[in-house]
This record gives C-alpha cells, structure tokens and sequence, in this order.
C-alpha cells in the first residue's frame, strides 16, 4: 500500500487535518502519530484550531500543536505531510505544506485527489477505520491508546453507529477496535460529558417555546436574541436543538424559527417521512434535502410566521 | 444445543418475556416466532404488558398478543413455553405458563435456572444475539425482519452500544445483522421519534431551574408536582433529566429534587470519577451505588435542600 510505503520510507511526517478538528480527525491525526512513532518516524501532529472540549481525553493530545503557521524550522525538517479527512487541499488552513510531498487520506466522495499518493475511499465509515489498513500494510499492531483513537474517530463519525456509514465494516472495526483495548463506555462519557451548561440554559428557554400545530403534527420553536443573551450563548448552541422536537411522537415537521439579527430570521426546517421541506425552503431561496432544510428569510418573527407555517399545512395535506 | 433440540421437537410453542417490554424482550421475541414458523412450528407470543411507542415498528409486532391471563384455549395447545429476558419465573406475569416445559433464555447473572432448559449467558450484550447461536444450531437463515428483530434487542440493550456490555461479541452480532439486513440508521431514527411531548415540556420547565454551585462543580435541578401539571407529566417522565446536567462540562455531583407530594421530596444523586454519592444517601435511608444513588428526604424542598446540599459540598472538598 503507497500509504504505508511512504510512512517507512519518510524520515519526518508532519500530520494535520481539517479546520476545527472533530472525532475522526483528531483520533486519526494522533493514531497516526503513534503509528509513525513505532514504525521509528519522527512526526508532528499540527493543527491550526484548538481540539473541543469533548476530545480532551485523548492519549497523547498533548502531541497536537496548535499554530497559525507552520514554523519555518519545523517546515524545514519535513520531508512528507499527511492530510486526514480533508475533502480539499486548503482544508487545514496551512498553504505552506502544499509543496512537499502529500499523503491524502479521506473518505469523502468528492475528493479530487489532490496528493502525491493518495488514498480516498467513500465506503469507509470513517478515516479512522481507514488507519487499520495502513497500520496492517504497515505491520504495525494496534496499541490500547491508537484502539481509542480510532474508536472516537468512528463512534463520531458514525453518530454512535446511528448513522448510514454504521455499515458491516464499521462494526467490523469496532470488534477490533474493542479487542484492541477501546473501551467504549469510558469513550462514550467521556464524548458526551462536556456539554457547556449555556447550552442547558438555552435549551430550556427554547423548549419553553415549543408550540404543536395541526394536531401533534408540526413542532414549532423559537429562539431570539434575548434568549442567547440571557443564556449567555451562541446562535451555533441551538445546533442540535430542531432534532429535540423533531423526535416528538406524531409530530412530522419541526420548525425552528431563529431571530438573532433585526429583520432576519433564519429558518431551520426538518421532516418525517415522504414531506419535501425542501421545496417550501427553495420557494424563499434556500436549499438542503429534502427532510432537513433551512432559508433565510427577510422580515421580522411574526412575518416569518404568517409566511412560512402556512405553506407547512399545505405539506402535510398533500402528503 | 439443547433450546434448538426443544423448539425442533416442539408443536407449539408460547413465547413470552417480562412484564413492560423493551427492545430486548420484544424483539427477541419477535425474531423467535419467526424463527419458529422457518422451523415448521406453530407459535404465538404473548405479553401482559403493550409495547412502548418507540417500537411500534418491529416487524409482525402484530403477531404479539397482549392479554391478562393466557387463555384457557390458548394453554391446552401449548407444549413449550420460551421464557426470554426473565431473570425469574415471575417476570412474564403468567403462572399459568409455568407447569410447561419451560426454555428459559436470558443474560442476567443472578437467574437461578428455573426452566426445563436454561440457556444463560451472563456474558451475552443481549438476548437477542444470544438467539443468533440458538438460530445457527435450528439451522436457521437470517431474515432482514429477523435481522431488524434482532439488531432492535442489541442497539437497545447496550445504549447505542454506549454501556460496557458494548463488547466485541456485540460488535460482531451488529456486524452480521446489518449483513442479514437490519439498517442502523432508520432502525435509530424509528426508536427515537416517539418522545412524548409532554416530556420535552417538562424538560423546558426542569432544566430552567438549572443552578451551578461550587464553581459549576454542583448541578442542581428541581421538579414540582406544579411543573407536572403545567406540562401534564407524570413522575416517571423525569427519568432522564438529570443525565442531561450531568453531562454538563465541570460538573462532578448532579442533584436533582423532585418535590411531587406534600413532605417528601425524592433526591437523586449522580457523580463522575471518584465521589461516592451512595455514601450520603445512605445516611438519609438511601441506597445505590458509587456513582448514581438515590433517596427519599421526609420534609418540603427547602428542607431538603438544606440538608442534603451541604453534604455534596463537603464530598467535593474530600475528593
């Protein structure tokens, strides 16, 4: 396998992945480093974005340097850099390590091979599990610390194997995974044990918005700008908020009106089953799937109402 | 193997499992029946309790019968009985059934082997992967509806495969269900749809009385029978909430008060790491383990806020 190949024939392997770093880039990215470590490497882990929270618990983290530049000294010793899980070569937000040569492992369908060797395959659950087959090309065998990178890389990339990529190869993994030393309840608390409790606050007032239409079947909820201010939160912590009510029993389109800014309101629209939101988003200029959309529309929280709910109610009565 | 032996010499045979079933239970029962009818034997399953919502969509969840006694009729034609996920011969709710020849399959440590045949692995992630080696041994084929039967009892009975029974002998179960065809994606999203709105209402209201004490160390939460009502909840809707501030980032010790009856107030406790809240619980007549404890504080909420609150305090200082 040229991954592996060129691994053991580089003297020092500079490793990154994309910005703002998730599970399966940070598992991979030091799985990696230890990997390069036993095959008698030197290698770096770079990253230009700080881990979250949730990823703390990492063996060896404390090798992932966060830099806005790669340092020229550094960028001198190296003679190979491995992109993990970047769709694109800008990804990593370092242009200054495109000239040397480029491993390029991924797994998403649109990569345009942009490396020196590169290895890409969309079928892969995610790139951690790809990193079991260039540590067996490599004859490296899995240690306890490079099983939980590996693991986190995949239960979150997986969703906790909720997810379509849970496929026979991605338990697969986890079997070896787990035989390999992963211990996937402590792996589990330690993911989920760093929710910020702004998070908490503001679920609470926008739950406390929670309106059922048209018998249990449509979920509306609301967040403004004096709910993220008395909670002290962010417009990216009502993320997974829509998926709460979403799951309500009965309920087939949830709704989550966000007016965080004068005159706009941001719509997030999710459905069950055979109900196109997509369409009612295109019809004011916005876009997604046809179960989870979202449009940006312009005017204050009532017009936003009196606009969109109708069109919801038109859905489901065709459906 | 002796349970494949007694259901290949069987005519008829009564499956059953404990009272209020879950994932487990029903579907390892549903894959049994139809298990039984690939062997060219009559089957019926029968439970004293409904199924809860979320598994509305097991495949011939219509072939369960739910009744208060097995009916006379019934009774006269069976010559097995299939007791799954029974710790004891109580937990199904029929006497009746228990002058059969009993096959008893189950994976608690503490079953006493009260069937004709026992077949009791405490090692087993769930029931249901137990059935795929009594499957093999009949000779049995894998179904995609016995597979969705059989995945449904694993991915409920491990948490999403987040609890320590997320073994590699789970792993390798999962593996070849989503091969026999059972899909992780719409199984999740079908189990986890049915939330009643009255408990996301409720969760609204608790999670507002959200207060951090000890430098964000403490969590505290409160239910009143007066939130019950706004929401139109019941006590066992709170079940959850606490794990959701327990999860909080910097919380060690979460406490919830749920004051629904006049002078007495029912105090859960959950700990990370090292702090042993089953030790103050049992100084107030409690009980439970290390890290999750329970008790029942006879007094109204201020009283009992004043008398347990200073404990933690004092907990977190040892720790």
């Amino acid at each position: 396998m040229e991954v592996a190949q060129a691994l053991s024939s580089a003297r020092f392997v500079l490793i990154t992945s994309h910005r703002s770093p998730d599970g399966d880039a940070l598992g991979s990215e030091l799985a990696l480093w230890e990997m390069c470590g036993l095959l008698g490497r030197q290698a770096v882990v770079v990253n230009r974005d700080p881990h979250p929270a949730s990823l703390a618990f990492l063996p060896n983290l404390a090798k992932a340097q966060v830099t806005e530049r790669v340092p020229a000294e550094l960028l001198d010793q190296v003679d190979l850099v491995v992109f993990l899980e970047c769709p694109g070569p800008e990804r990593p937000g370092f242009p200054e390590l495109l000239p040397k040569p480029l491993v390029n492992v991924d797994h998403h369908l649109d990569n345009p091979l942009y490396g020196t060797v590169n290895f890409v395959d969309p079928e892969a659950p995610a790139v951690g599990e790809m990193l079991l087959a260039v540590a067996d090309a490599a004859g490296v065998a899995l240690t306890p610390t490079m099983a939980t990178c590996l693991y986190t890389a995949l239960v979150t990339d997986t969703g906790d194997f909720r997810y379509s990529n849970a496929t026979p190869r991605a338990f697969a993994a986890a079997q070896r995974l787990v035989e390999a030393g992963a211990q996937p309840a402590a792996i589990a608390e330690a993911l989920n044990d760093h929710v910020p409790a702004r998070v908490i606050r503001l679920q609470a007032l926008v739950l406390g918005t929670l309106e059922l239409q048209a018998d249990g079947r449509v979920a509306v909820i609301t967040c403004t700008a004096d709910m993220l201010k008395t909670a002290g939160a962010f417009p990216e912590d009502t993320e997974d908020m829509i998926n709460i009510v979403r799951a309500i029993d009965g309920v087939k389109v949830a709704v989550f009106f966000k007016a965080f800014a004068p005159d706009t309101v941001r719509v997030s629209l999710r459905s069950k089953g055979p109900i196109n939101v997509q369409k009612l988003a295109a019809a004011f200029g916005g876009g997604g799937h046809e179960n989870a959309s979202g449009l940006t529309f312009h005017g204050d929280l009532p017009q936003a109402r009196a606009a969109i709910l109708p069109g919801i109610l038109q859905l489901l009565e065709k459906a």
